[in-house]
């Protein structure tokens, strides 16, 4: 086989095999394709697209590129969730919590945040001790003991992804339903899981942003997964306004901690108890109606917010930063963020409120940026409140003061004030499976 | 600027902005921009096209990438004939010496070829002891004298082309008006020429496969050619068979002499008639029929043939090689082709034809390849000759015999043999001017 052919008959509309597949990944990640070839041939697929049968190829391709994890050990079922990306995100550190809680096993391999604000990894560092990087003999034995365990992907894992993903982000080739569905579960199908449920956001801070488009997306990774032997189901959940009020690693964390508390935004909790309801009934344990109920039981009874303190203290860092949350050190710097007009919120740019985030310190421009746990927003209004002038709209925080006003400006930006206020959107747009 | 960017915009399908070219060109030949962005965004102009302004910009930038010629010292008007790769096309070799001998300077700078048959430069190297490496200076002193040089074109040319060129040939992105159009005339710009006739092969064996495509490359070239005050001219010429008898280096040489002696095939002899006083004409030596007499006088008087001959004589070649071709040595071996099938010939691979003379050694696969200059293939029959089971198709020549029986089934497959002979096609289908 020849790369120019493959590259060619892709650029040409033609459906490429399975073999021809596997031929390009195997030898890419063993470093007999130069970048470039593999280059031309992300963009001929942007354009060309690919159909299920060679996305599923792809996919199974990089989750077979590397080593491939062994749960066996692991007693029950496995569980994972995954959510595409999304500002303001923590849902992972309420929901897992939740549904170990309940008696199935979360052992979550979990990537870094670049761009926009961190990953569950990077949020999970805020915590002084936390350990991220285990191995995996104590990993399992961690999940069996706790029932959770949250730790970074090893490079291992999917090294075709990583290749891959690297070079899309330079070649403009990232907007690629295939090369999404690809990268995303060729990691997760790596991993050693029984069930898997995919939150897929739509709107101005996700891959996708129509609800259409999403939709579309979360059925092929739906349909690949069960190839894989997967329980699967998918949501379609908003992300034209940021989860909680909440941006940034620590000020996240605190977030997740008051919504396991039973504290937390109304639009977090719903999503999170809905995740852990449909986690616990693609797991059997009852009705969905059945599972809503066990997970706010765990969150009102506290079980859940002490499973998350069990999994911190089993990962070496401080359980009493999570009973008591306020042990979290504030930034040096804060600025308050005013209305300059009256109106109410219609809708915000959560892409771009995700850009302050980072021009604050709470995401990476390159991989050796290091992230500041403290920096970050909180958001005082939220999509339909209304505002005066004057009114705080957002708190930002930094160690430093340079960022102020570029951030300010990005946010104020985002956020569409007017007169009317905006129809009421479902936060979970469609369930798929 | 940013290359992701320039990248995105093209994906997205909006022109690029004369700046951004530019800025492209100047910094992938600085070694700023990495080969794999460079394919993406050539995968992208694949697919999106160039508007003709774009076209000309990148037709400028690769223009003024390296060195730009001055051949302000040679006196008269300096022409240029430029033809877009064929198989077995000699016509340089006859229409730059008729036209020097009438009085208009051809300064020529010529690539060698890759892939298919050699190039100009690798022909006139069958010559011994010619030389094509001449330094700018004496190369311009022959042409004030003799009229006439022909060199191999130097690295500090339009280094844009060769870095593009090389990038497009693995990575599928050759077949692109905008890239073809730029590589060519950029090139032929950084020339410093007042008339260039160009020949847009039209077919199998070249760029464009249809006369409409080709036409849209030779409106392009001619137009861009004009931006930059050139006197401009095209023809369209079928490439589905090939010119003359003769493919291969030597062999090459040998049909040109004859041409040049009024005893060459009568579809060469034709072209280069036309091209001939194409050119004249530009350069307002008469009218198109008084230039097309002065071109067949040139022949009939043999001055044609003593111009190319004190051309050889001047750049250190043995001239009494072409006042007496029989010099040419014969390659080790030959090897008939005949017949397998009753018929007209209807049509052939002119593409096929190039390759099975590139296994016989007549040209390189990589750029390392050495030619064998008397490597080749005489053809026996052409298009609209009948032929019966039998009779000689053609002879092939090598240095080794191990290429004759993959070259046979080459030429025999790509060699259609029919009841009906074909409709008889013009040469020249059409001009653009």
């Amino acid at each position: 086989m020849r790369m120019y052919d493959i590259i060619q008959k892709k650029r040409d509309g033609n459906p490429l095999s399975e073999a021809e597949i596997q031929w390009f990944i195997e030898n890419y990640v063993q470093g007999n394709i130069p970048d470039y070839q593999v280059a031309a041939l992300c963009m001929a697929i942007y354009f060309r697209g690919m159909n299920l049968e060679e996305t599923t190829a792809l996919t199974f391709a990089v989750r077979d590129s590397g080593e491939r994890l062994d749960f066996s050990e692991i007693n029950g079922l496995r569980v994972d969730k995954h959510s595409t990306g999304g500002v303001g995100d923590k849902t992972s550190l309420v929901v897992a919590p939740i549904v170990a809680s309940l008696g199935v096993k979360v052992a979550k391999m979990s990537g870094r945040g670049l761009g926009h604000t961190g990953g569950t990894i990077d949020k999970l560092e805020a915590i002084p001790g936390f350990n991220t990087d285990i191995p995996v003999d104590e990993f399992k034995k961690i999940v069996n003991r706790v029932g959770i365990a949250i730790v970074g992907q090893t490079a291992s894992l999917a090294p075709a992804d990583k290749l891959l993903y690297a070079l899309r982000d330079v070649t403009a080739t990232v907007d690629s339903l295939p090369l999404i569905v690809s990268s995303i579960m060729g990691k997760k199908l790596a991993a050693d899981d029984d069930c898997i449920v995919l939150d897929v956001k739509t709107g101005s801070g996700s891959f996708m942003k129509t609800p259409e488009k999403s939709r579309e997306l979360a059925e092929w990774m739906v349909q690949i997964g069960k190839r894989a032997g997967k329980r699967m189901r998918a949501l379609i959940t908003d992300m034209d306004r940021p989860l909680g009020y909440a941006i940034g690693n620590s000020l996240e964390v605190i977030e997740a901690i008051e919504t396991l508390n039973g504290n937390g935004p109304k639009d977090l909790t719903e999503l999170c108890i809905a995740l852990a309801a449909h986690i616990l009934n693609l797991a059997e344990k009852g009705s969905y109606a059945e599972c809503e109920k066990l997970a706010k039981d765990a969150i009102a009874s506290g079980t859940a917010l002490k499973t998350f303190a069990d999994m911190v203290d089993a990962q070496g860092g401080d359980k009493e930063w999570i009973l008591h949350p306020e042990k979290f050190p504030k930034a040096k710097y804060e600025y308050v963020v005013t209305a300059k007009k009256e109106g109410y919120i219609t809708g915000v740019d959560t892409e771009s409120y995700g850009v302050a985030s980072l021009l604050l310190g709470a995401g990476r421009n390159t991989k050796e940026d290091v992230i500041d746990p403290a920096a970050g927003i909180y958001l005082c209004a939220k999509t339909g409140d209304f505002v005066k002038v004057g009114d705080k709209i957002a708190v930002l925080y930094s160690e430093k003061e340079s960022g102020f006003a570029a951030a300010e400006e990005r946010l104020l930006n985002a956020t569409r004030i007017e007169t009317n206020p905006p129809k009421a959107e479902p936060l979970i747009l469609d369930i798929v499976e």
